[in-house]
């Protein structure tokens, strides 16, 4: 059971890094005579790909997807689908100078610490460049689940706060999260954080996000208790997201401070079955859906790599001041919503499988 | 792989009811050699045990854990360690007329909704009940771990909201944790917790919290990257607490609104090693621990079950109004404290085996 | 992710030593809504039990089996099943003298190497004991599995040879494998059978065994290529029994003497499907069922504890000369014969759950 | 947890079809600071590739692995290491009319029958081809096994049987098995195979084979006990390997018939610690090392590839006469050597890192 491999049933195992020949991962437990090509996965991949605006790394990488196995005539088999990506754009020099450096808020030490040795090259295996990988294997997830529970399925992720400034509730609109750099359902906010970015990569440093991923079309029924819960799935997949330094379910934190009389969400009967009078939930109830939207968010910290000089040590442990160049996404919160969404498909298709598992075996 | 086991190497697996004969784990892959009695459990299970003071569930049960495999003659011997603990003090009566209905903000629908079947009886396996288990597999974790690490090891867990009041950073006292009724730092907090908690108990409703769990003497290294993360880890860990809605690290979703040049953790030489300049980070960089404290916060709902009416369905589909009668803590977080370090202590054993296991093998 | 768990969606994990105070499992994932009770159990275990004929060990163990969890109403919920049978029958002086001596042929020494120490009483957890447990979980599988394949559905065990001999084929008589204390399928070779084990007993010597297990009724396309065929769980299952040393599944190795032309089965057209003109292959393709009859055969070493001295060491490295005492199986493959069926079973209904969740998931 | 994955924490996970676009896998948990290169891996490769005799398959492929990531100026970072080899010469017009018919013995039916598709060429992610992946895997294996237990550590495996030819035990010879085209440790009996096996291929049939391997300088201690016994893993492994029916530990089913009093292997004082009158238990008691040699068996079938016409069925149920042409090994046993003895490797390194972490952690 490898380390960097996710999912139980449906899964995938990982690997690569930044600067390495190429990145790429094996997903497992497909469900065959699926419809795939390289097609259909590559839309996934070019809504995360840098370079595609200002406000993201400029490193340009075309992240071309290929199939290398468990895909015959256009369709799955069954049979692990090999995903690769290579790297084409590695501008290692970049990176020269801070071979023996560890950058502060970066895994530079811990790596170090861990392995005594470590690929410094683009911070090598804890780049985010990764999170490619992520996309391409939630890809399969998704267009699995679509086909499986059809068009009332479907993951929406978006960035709800940059920095300090956060949405405005009242104005948020599902269909124009693709039309901004953002993935911002608010176009007011949206513009603010234009400028706001603007003047953050100006200061040479970085701003922080939230995002908020839900799924609609989510059956009753999906999560494993005790160790298997559907929270503790996806807080496990967002918590392994680079920068992810928080996770909550439906209210999370707000809940702490709710009164016991409004935080549980009353039932009524609806037209197509219980009908909840809020969703302060997150659509989970004791780790299993309950049928209404999944709601997850998480916050990611402002980006580690700034221009503005930082104390920190060398790896003989000599104080040193820091200034990492490169090129860096002033926010890399923004390019986290489809590695969100990403994460969030394959925890529903592998829970969707382990309750058919368990639960579609018995004859009615 | 059971969906009812935690932990990769040093593991548990659990199972249980609330008002069934018995709750238990078989705890594995224990160190062998490690001297383990019964009266070296029993504290742990002590502290988090119902019917102590009026802000907790009045229900009266002695949570006597008994050994009945993998220790002899006083020590482990590397074979599982099953844990027993007889359920004593069950008035199932209390939940007779709740057979048929689901209790909002409980898992009665989704258990229904999954299985199609379930123990409704305090609400089974779904109840907070089996989170002794948990408290019993994690003494076992810390007493290997304090064997292990030494004294430097500790893992304080407390309270530090209850309903919207905060306790004040400035007046924390780890020594009086255990002096007062809510696991509280702050002895002012804990004063204005009791009115706040008698007011909305006459209110029949809840209280929710956020509680803090910190580990020190950690050494720098333990977590699997890319999704065994010691952040991932402790994510699902704590979420699969019941009535856990939300899981931060470090500053965790405030560092959403920091500046990049204040969110990383800066770096200079001190005596034992690297010393960092703060701890936005909780101990944790990419994945892996630092060497500064493991830091995590959770956020509990308040409790479902309150006296207060509220609408519902029953299993036939039909509406009703449900009050939860029974013994039930006004807010459940208090009692959450020795899980939730319990699950630390898991994690971090189990992460310092995985560590022990790819970076301990090699000849130096 | 126990050592002591066996199964990936249905599983249990296992605990207890030969003279503790208990032996028991956890079972997961079992389909909920299956009736089952302690009684539907308890027949599975009395066919091991000891003490049933002078050819097994005299130890008098009542094995009753006792249910703590998952099971509601009479009815299974999905949620993990304890269960638990208590040790009654310690005779610990037995083993007082080997507490320091390693016994040929047991894990006395291997154990002592790994974990630095052991529990010797009775080999501990290492003694054949554990297998009720295997047997407990075994039925609820195979209730399980009878609930959702129908009648056609049987595993089938037998003990086809005792020492030097063999049972006749053509003899073979399913209907009075359990009229002989031999699990035998050849009245005739049962009767010599007798004999031949009278002698070696009052040789102080031991006796080993084959044992054929076969399930029918298996439908075609069970089993996970690569590293999960259906053959190779059962190769770690069945060599997971104590005293196993060989596992073979259909003509096992007498196919590597047999003609290509041979050793393919051929297919043709029959009622039902494909009919093969022989099953060489066990039932087996590629690690997938091919809804032949599932065979398999193992090979059980004779008793490691005898009465005749052998030559051996101490704790301290003295030579000892052994004779082990006690009250033991001359022959342990016989009562082998109940866990290999409950092994058998527990793979079919793993492999069954695993194949529902990818294959039986897209929409028709 | 990848269906295609094997081992727990030393582990890979492998893709591939026959004729897809390339074969490989991802090895996780390698020990950091390992150093590796391709060429120290492709020697391994070399010894199973085909086209180096006319005993083996005649089709050519190169071989050449590609190292993609986890190898860092030479040396390994602890990151998963990703193989890929491309299949360059697939004439899949060779198995063009039988896409739609099952050949006997082979998985082509079952595969069908599972998945309700299948990529025909070659067998698919059935065929043997995939076997080069785990020889990648197990030449990392074997080179961390080296680096950790020194030159007294070596995996030898050899041809002991072909078609009813066994080779003489007295002239078994180790240094000669890489000097014919059978990896067989006796002279003589290799030539008597050459002329059996061209008769084999005359006859338009094929022969199996009965393989040896061992593995000395192995430390006691070894195994998991009870699900993840040394022997348990080594039956997984062995079987998950193609055409394997049958897998035995030391003496294996001769033990059945052998008397209890030769049966256990006697200890006295070595040198170098305990010393064995015997080796019948091929060096596992309890599922655990004693240090002696780790000695394997394994039954492979036939080829099943065979010109002879053979009666079967097609995808539409027809009754149809197959002859298999294309490039096929005659005994596809032979190069199943360097498979078995990657895989016992592989198991290997996992159960030393497995037993570090646990009975490795404790201060001494």
């Amino acid at each position: 059971m490898s380390d960097n491999s996710f999912g139980k049933l449906f899964s995938f195992t990982s690997f690569g890094e930044s600067h390495g020949k190429a990145i790429g991962c094996i997903v497992d437990n497909v469900p065959p005579g699926l419809p795939l090509t390289e097609a259909d996965i590559q839309p996934y991949l070019d809504r995360r790909r840098p370079g595609q605006s200002r406000f993201v790394t400029q490193r340009q990488e075309a992240d071309q997807v290929e199939i290398l196995s468990g895909v015959f005539e256009g369709k799955t088999t069954g049979t692990p689908i090999s995903l690769l990506i290579w790297n084409t754009d590695q501008r290692s020099k970049d990176y020269g100078e801070i071979a023996r450096q560890f950058r502060p808020g970066h895994a530079d030490y811990t790596y170090q610490a861990k392995y005594g040795i470590r690929d410094y090259r683009g911070g090598g295996r804890s780049s985010a460049r990764e999170t490619a990988v992520r996309v391409a294997a939630g890809a399969i997830a998704d267009i699995a689940l679509r086909h499986i529970l059809g068009d009332s399925y479907k993951v929406t992720g978006s960035v709800v706060q940059i920095g300090p400034h956060k949405i405005d509730r009242s104005q948020f609109d599902e269909t124009i999260i693709d039309q901004n750099p953002f993935f911002c359902a608010d176009a007011e906010a949206a513009k603010s954080w234009e400028s706001y970015l603007d003047e953050v990569r100006k200061d040479g440093s970085s701003a922080g996000a939230i995002l908020e991923i839900s799924a609609r079309g989510i059956p009753a029924g999906l999560g494993q208790p005790l160790y298997g819960k559907l929270d503790a799935e996806l807080a496990s997949a967002m918590m392994s997201i680079n920068a992810v330094k928080g996770v909550e379910i439906g209210s999370g934190f707000e809940l702490a401070a709710l009164d016991g009389r409004e935080a549980g969400d009353e039932m009524r009967q609806g037209e197509t079955g219980p009908a909840f009078s809020s969703n302060h939930a997150g659509g989970i109830l004791g780790g299993i859906s309950s049928g209404q939207d999944v709601v997850v968010r998480i916050a990611i910290k402002p980006t580690s790599s700034i221009l503005t000089e930082r104390q920190s040590l060398d790896i003989d442990g000599n104080e040193v001041n820091v200034r990492t160049k490169g090129r860096h996404d002033p926010c890399v919160g923004i390019r986290g919503v489809p590695v969100a969404e990403a994460m969030m498909a394959i925890v529903l298709l592998d829970q969707l499988m382990r309750h058919q598992a368990q639960c579609g075996i018995m004859p009615s």
